[in-house]
């Protein structure tokens, strides 16, 4: 146990620049409470030439990421490499193939090939962890597959993508719409000039996955979550919902009943007394609600580099204490199949928006649609607010009833010449 | 590892009763996480013949909490006596010294002797778990100990005591005054009998000294703690809180500075944009701001039979798991020993509230002690609301300053005249 664990990193971009960073500055403290040094190695990258702020000379240099799967000085790989298939998951089998710990940050190959992984590192006898897969510097993984092990989960939900809660902030905080924010964001490098695996929802869909599957002790199923992004929210939607009482965040929800596993993320509108709704900026939060605990909730940033960084470095401390086990928390094996259960059969509150033409008779059609559908209208405001594509704004919030009721309504008025443009659903969280 | 852990529960009162009842509504799950079985083998407590709500019948009965330290098919005893010393620390050092694993919820044994404690249990290769002592249900201690060790933590602070909480919520809530309060949260059994420990700080105090170990890797020192309660705050106090932005919360905190390591438990004026702020009812939040990772928050249920019982539970799943190591996350010879600060040097805006006379110079008096202590006041205000005692209210908010001129100015003004009973000071939470 006196020995170094000796840790080499794939890519070193921000994330495994700021690994190879906290690792130095932190170095005297990490050792007394890991009870061993960690130090770096070797290290592989695109480009060996770049200044990334500190010293490559001392580290060994692979061009192959895989080739430090091989190395007979490396105790742990971490990968940084990105991507759900390709360089990093030859990388990842190759290390737990050649006997070695997996730390990751990689929440897309593990929503696609975490099962694997986590049986091929339990037959190898290796740790596999992945704290920073999921909200960053937040400790949720740990807390879901440790602190809240003795409870049974019925619901794990949260704002888990950091981009589409500074948008909504945003748009929040300056009335502004959803395009014009964006363009911002991604000037001030908040948001990917690609971001649509972020405002898509995908990526709060691969770290719902993991989450689902720590909670309750299923399979990881990427394929079966719901997801929807923030496209279509513009800024009167945001001011209907603060008129109401509710802030807009895009939420993640998965939940295990009679029917099966449900996993979704929506725009959602949540209200004011929630946790959630105070929630701004980049942070991240995850709340579990639980048989015994009740319902816990974990926030903080959700990604960037020192947060990114702890979460790996905790990973390596607690494997250089030796202190970790199977990588969900039970045996791969062990992990239920759970049944999907789709959003059909979900009952909840419900936030519908219309851009409608000003003209009679509109608004007898939408609510001989939402009659015929069987949804119960609590409240619907007109309020003559002129949207773009010349349409003006209704605004329905529905009572509680089955989602497929919702969808149903919105299916009779597709096509309809009243509407101007796609309505927007949104769930209201209770 | 496929054995089962065989527990001793020491204590059968709430929390005691409610790790049997969770181990057995939870087992199959517990046996699936854990990776073997987790059963209660034998009990001690005060009263054999009460009805608990579970069976005791095929448990081995002791009369004397020790002896459970002694059977030889115990693995882990779970200490539920409480106390700082007597039969609690008697049963824990037993624990420890019959090479057994402690569990404990005993914050007050911990806040006093957790150093020797940990030491005894590194000593004997044993396990010393005590996540139900600090927040309940929030596995904080995991957090700090684990999730953010990667980090150098500058402070950690939160609401530690969920029985003040209730209070002060309720105060807010209902406009009511102290006393009254409290007397119905002892009828509905949210305070106890003897509620000093609770309203004193006391309680936030020991779990503080936790908590700062955990962050700072010092050893705990509670009797450095200052320590205050919440029994000075009336409800003309929340009012000017409220109409100044602000919620008056119980916060204990611990910071590492230059010069020392100061810890205290004051009530604190929160600003509403805070995260505490909206901390309500007997809820805890424990916020630790981290060099890396940021401000990490965690909220939960700090007391009551299900998340004491789930925290304990959840170590006793680390134990099964073989996924523990020193009781600090340090090895306990090398905790290190923190210089004290004070709180005098600290810089804060402080609120400060006097009842006083109403006649003519009761306010250049106060304002003449403040300036000749250097104190720098931001608002003043003296609305004429009676309080009791015959005095009406004045309400200062200083700027920022050193507390040593804060108390030098209230030490100037002691025993006048001019004062209706003690003036009360709150740090601003910034």
């Amino acid at each position: 146990m006196a020995d170094v664990l000796r840790v080499a990193l794939a890519g070193l971009g921000t994330v495994g620049g700021g690994v190879a960073k906290l690792l130095a500055a932190n170095a005297a403290l990490i050792e007394r409470r890991a009870g061993r040094r960690i130090a770096v190695v070797a290290v592989s990258a695109r480009d060996r030439s770049r200044d990334r702020g500190f010293d490559l000379a001392r580290l060994a240099w692979e061009d192959d990421s895989a080739a430090l799967a091989r190395r007979e000085d490396v105790d742990v790989v971490v990968e940084l490499v990105g991507g759900s298939d390709g360089p990093a998951l030859t990388l990842a089998r190759a290390t737990i193939a050649a006997g070695k710990g997996l730390v990751t940050a990689n929440k897309a190959m593990l929503a696609h090939h975490g099962l694997a992984l986590a049986r091929a590192a339990e037959q190898a006898g290796v740790p596999l962890k992945f704290e920073a897969a999921v909200a960053g510097g937040v400790p949720v993984v740990k807390a879901l597959r440790e602190g809240a092990a003795a409870n049974r989960v019925a619901r794990v939900y949260g704002i888990l993508n950091g981009t589409c809660n500074f948008i909504l902030s945003k748009m929040e905080a300056e009335g502004r719409d959803f395009a014009e924010v964006l363009a911002e964001a991604q000037t001030l490098g908040y948001a990917e000039a690609d971001p649509g695996f972020d405002i898509d929802g995908v990526d709060a869909a691969h770290k719902l996955s993991l989450l689902a599957s720590l909670a309750f002790g299923t399979r990881p199923a990427f394929d079966a979550v719901e997801a929807h992004g923030i496209r279509p929210v513009i800024a009167a939607d945001i001011a209907e919902a603060a008129a109401l009482g509710y802030r807009i965040r895009l939420v993640g929800t998965a939940e295990l009943g009679p029917d099966g596993l449900f996993q979704g993320v929506h725009p959602c509108l949540v209200p004011l007394g929630h946790p959630l709704a105070h929630v701004a900026g980049s942070l991240n939060a995850v709340v579990a609600d639980t048989d015994h605990a009740g319902r816990l909730l974990f926030q903080g940033a959700g990604a960037g580099e020192g947060p990114t960084a702890s979460a790996v470095v905790a990973d390596l401390i607690d494997i250089a204490r030796g202190e970790y086990g199977a990588a969900f928390g039970i045996a791969a094996d062990d992990l239920a199949e759970a049944a999907v259960a789709g959003s059909g059969e979900r009952r909840a509150r419900a936030y519908l928006r219309f851009a409608v033409e000003d003209r009679p008779g509109v608004l007898a059609e939408i609510a001989a649609a939402m009659r015929d559908a069987g949804v119960s209208i609590a409240s619907l405001i007109q309020r003559g607010v002129p949207v773009g594509g010349g349409g003006v704004l209704v605004t329905i919030v529905t009572h509680e009833g089955p989602e497929r009721c919702v969808a149903q309504a919105l299916e009779r008025l597709r096509g309809s010449q009243s509407l101007v443009g796609q309505p927007l659903w949104m769930p209201i969280l209770e």
